[in-house]
């Protein structure tokens, strides 16, 4: 089988390299054109990216010629991690160009006609995209986006249990690494030995996003789900992870062993077709007392898991847990590819 | 004025060492007799105990010669900074021999006939102490607490909130600075890069503590403040200082700007009294947007302020915020001498 | 073709579980037996180790019952991270009991019949082992070491450079990981914020360690290399890699690119042999003017190659660079490993 | 007697927070104008300074308007934190104009008529400033400078060592904290769990310099000691404190216990003339075999001390020891302040 050729926007970004790292050797997709704004064209990736991941650049990429957005383009689809200072327009402009822009930019989230897709719990909403090439005179381009990097996890554990119980009240705290806010991201002297008790916009965004990827498909429509989410956000000195404290009032009551039961079987779409970066274990249930640990457990199911524990009854709703998930993983450049995987599956790349 | 000879019983541990610093050139108080259990009686202080706090030790503390709980102790009142596995009774010794003991160890807390104090909160509840003397057959001796590190800023935000509006549910998520767990306390194969969402004990000391601390003494009794709290605790790879994150509902309404007044205008007995560890403002509000951050904000007060931010409408409850204080001083050492003081100016040391 | 049953002491310790991390999926080794001196015989490995690598256990020592030193072990060869503490009898047995010992631990590097072997530097020095045999009256067993892990990147890089151009002098300070103190090793308390300029007995390891292994084979007696080494060492607060901050007098003199280039091609034995754990290239040359990082460049050649970087004249020696090595890939388990590997391509399993 | 009013150039950095933190409740100097590049002039300082340290503004700076280069300023001297990209033209123009300008900027360090001061050093070198108004047509203005934060602590421990053994060579290796690099200096991403091994222009001040302090005062002229050193620099992840490792050739030879004592006794003119900043002990020789630690003892004299030990022979020179300075104090503002003491008693403020 012939690869899909695939272009990486912003690629020299913190997102970037993610990308690039994640699909060296993907089954599927094969890195063609690496896009930077920041660069005049014709220079070797290796030559002006500041790689900061652990693991070298992959052999492949290295070598590629780093194009603008003024250049043509030979390949098939495009994964987005432009910032969203820049995204609108860029993005905007290469699905009307015919591109297929699998995007981690919050620009387009909310847009009634963009899906916000999380393939283990709303495949359906890619139902949208119809929708959005009639509104918008696309051809074969369309936008898809994935949640905020904080609301994954949260959108993944809730999920199941909206499903069972009915989710009426969410109170969240999150504790969040620094590589969610990119490089340069946050100076050294204002997180090491601190926490900050604030992330401009983020609470807004786990508050939205989370109703609307739990929401119900309705006439072509996405009706958000009808339960209230409070978020406290904290960065915290760790370099990737995110973790969270959830207490949730159900309005069917469950106990806590079959809520663990629920939230450990969980598995769909992507689990059923067998999709590459599936993680065989969307959700891993620990039952230690101390897990999960943002450094021992945010690998799971290779970044792909979220992982659940301590859950116990609160005294003041009716369940609380930790939940941890990746963020430059499961949170951005993972979930995008996985996005893009089910969208190949579901053949939507034609 | 001639001042108070004072003792310390784990003069060597993390709270010990606190004690002395803070002890040092107070107004009241004189350290005179340093008790460890670790040592054989006779080594000065400076050859016995591994010093962790980055100013030196004390001049006068340097050289006391240290003693173990067998040794006749020359001073009128103890602060005792007892790891709880002993302190039970090495306090209720001292006590029965006539020693006030001001203590931080989580033994007598909850005890009925022992007050679990914080000066500006509940003063009142001192009248515990006669009950405790005659229950206990003491004659001079008495033991009175402060709480645990992290409900002292929740109770002390909680304080003036209950009283105008009375609280009905409190979802709190913390996250607490490793000086809280001692020396040598967590490993930093542990802790460096993690967050660990797990302490000990520690959510049921906040859920309980607060609710005597907010009591009413009725008849010589207290009885608990009737709300409900729900504590998630977390270690982060912080020095000192604990932030909460909190989120209340409260039975009367109140406005934020109105909130906000009625926390930064918090002022009680130790403030009126002018007593020499009380901080000018016990809460000090913040209106920038990030603040309290741990770092810039825990010394506030000399330690002993907490520092409220991100006061603002929850859409779960009514109002959630962030709350900080510092563990070692207003949470532990500082706390005690600040309930020593207001012993003394009360009348307990005759 | 059978794998190699193997078994591994302290396997519950911190150079244990990389020993098991490192012998997942390995080609000619299987575990087959895991011995803890702290735990009772009977109980399998994941219910008794505290696992602190981010992957999880491998799935076949998962289940292994461990046992301990009294027990009958089904295995042909042992890798030993046992504590210098208790190392000596218990290596010395089992290798009496026809066991090859291939041990990370101290206790008998210095020894004059034991090979302290880095097999691209001194594979030679094997030889001792039919002088040990003979000496200590073993059948089959015996006893091989690899270095301190501070040591091998000092000794990797000098050996090219003595082998051309004769070093005179060295002076060496070192900056090494917290996980080289094993677990629990340092209090968050005494190394977050913190650089502590002494490790017991290290620097005494490196000065000695790195002029045996560069020593000579003369009439099956090793003369150690002549020349003077100054070792200063230095606990920093990062999780993983030893970076070390070298100037060196040569007898012969060198420019710098001529220097580069015996490093950056520097090869031996295990790349020609094309061991499974042998690096492609051992020694990395960075040109970048801030390389090596640790963060960034640890993990070179899984971990097993060293990466050399900064190298330029010295104003008071001859040259002066930056040297970095993984401490428990490259500086533990991993070299005990490749040991292992040049042990059985040479025979010494029969 | 009224205080002499002083400005601060630079005012919103880092190295001007800590000069206005150090100059509360100074004797001798009252701050009276805060200078800033970036802002409108117009606006009180705490309206546009990002304050960094843990003690809040004092509350005399809080509400100065603050300045441009443009403004009049009602002061007598001026402390320069400016950074040196934009130091040259603005201290230049401030000692034409009648001010003395005690910098901490590096631009004029190395000119052949600018005091290169550490007045425990080489308070002689005070006479350049003769040179200096008279080779630049200056009235009452000059410039007077401090070393380089890693600079001053070699410079100061050689000193007495010099004087007393004549050094013939030095190899020094340092490990420096990320507030020397300023805010927002190191990303959080670069520093976190890893040490750089390089910091750009650092290694050659620290070369030269040390040359130009050490030097002795000839007809008018410094004449740069004649020793060897070189240096190799590091960024660790600590907040404050820079802490080297050195190894020393001796002309004559000295015993340990002699060094040390020399080094413990150290005592010069601003110690004679108990200057406000001077510390009483300008080199604190500690014996534990694991101190100085950055952390317990950046603080040691309020930063004004340097703080020595492991003071040990040196296999390949003579001795070797661990040395530490506290940047922001010792190293930058510290540092102007005692030269601003000792330039007001040699009566150089006219």
């Amino acid at each position: 089988m012939e690869k899909i050729k695939v272009g990486i926007l912003g690629a020299t970004g913190a997102v970037g390299q993610r990308f690039i790292q994640l699909l060296e050797n993907h089954p599927w997709f094969q890195i063609t054109e690496l896009v930077a704004s920041e660069t005049s064209a014709g220079l070797p990736y290796q030559k002006i990216c500041q790689w900061k991941l652990n693991k070298p650049i992959p052999e492949d990429a290295r070598h590629l010629v780093v194009k603008n957005i003024t250049s043509e383009l030979a390949c098939q689809i495009l994964f987005s991690g432009l910032d969203a200072t820049v995204a609108t327009d860029i993005e905007m402009n290469y699905a009307k160009a015919g591109f297929p822009v699998i995007s981690n930019a919050r620009n387009f989230r909310l847009e009634k006609d963009v899906p916000l897709l999380i393939p283990e719990v709303n495949p359906d909403h890619l139902q949208l995209i119809k929708k959005q090439k009639a509104n918008r005179q696309f051809s074969t381009g369309f936008i898809v986006t994935n949640p905020n990097c904080a609301t994954v996890p949260l959108a993944m554990m809730l999920a199941p249990l909206h499903k069972k119980y009915a989710v009426e009240k969410v109170l969240v705290t999150t504790m969040q690494a620094i590589s969610g806010a990119g490089y340069p991201g946050l100076p050294s002297l204002d997180i090491m030995d601190n926490v900050i008790p604030f992330i401009n916009g983020e609470e807004e965004k786990i508050e939205s996003e989370t109703k609307k990827i739990l929401g119900e498909l309705v006439k072509g429509e996405i009706v958000f789900a009808q339960f209230d989410v409070s978020a406290m956000v904290h960065r915290v000195p760790v370099f990737d992870g995110h973790l969270l404290s959830v207490s949730i009032k159900l309005k069917k009551k469950g106990e806590i062993p079959e809520i663990k039961n629920v939230l450990a079987s969980f598995g769909s779409v992507p689990q059923k077709l067998n999709l590459p970066s599936a993680p065989k274990n969307p959700i891993i249930v620990k039952n230690e007392n101390d897990r999960p640990q943002i450094r021992l457990d945010r690998d799971a199911g290779n970044g792909m898991s979220i992982v659940v524990g301590r859950i116990r009854p609160c005294p003041v709703f009716d369940v609380k847990m930790s939940v941890l998930g990746h963020n430059t993983i499961r949170g951005a450049a993972g979930a995008a590819i996985l996005n893009a995987e089910l969208l190949k599956m579901s053949g939507f790349f034609s």
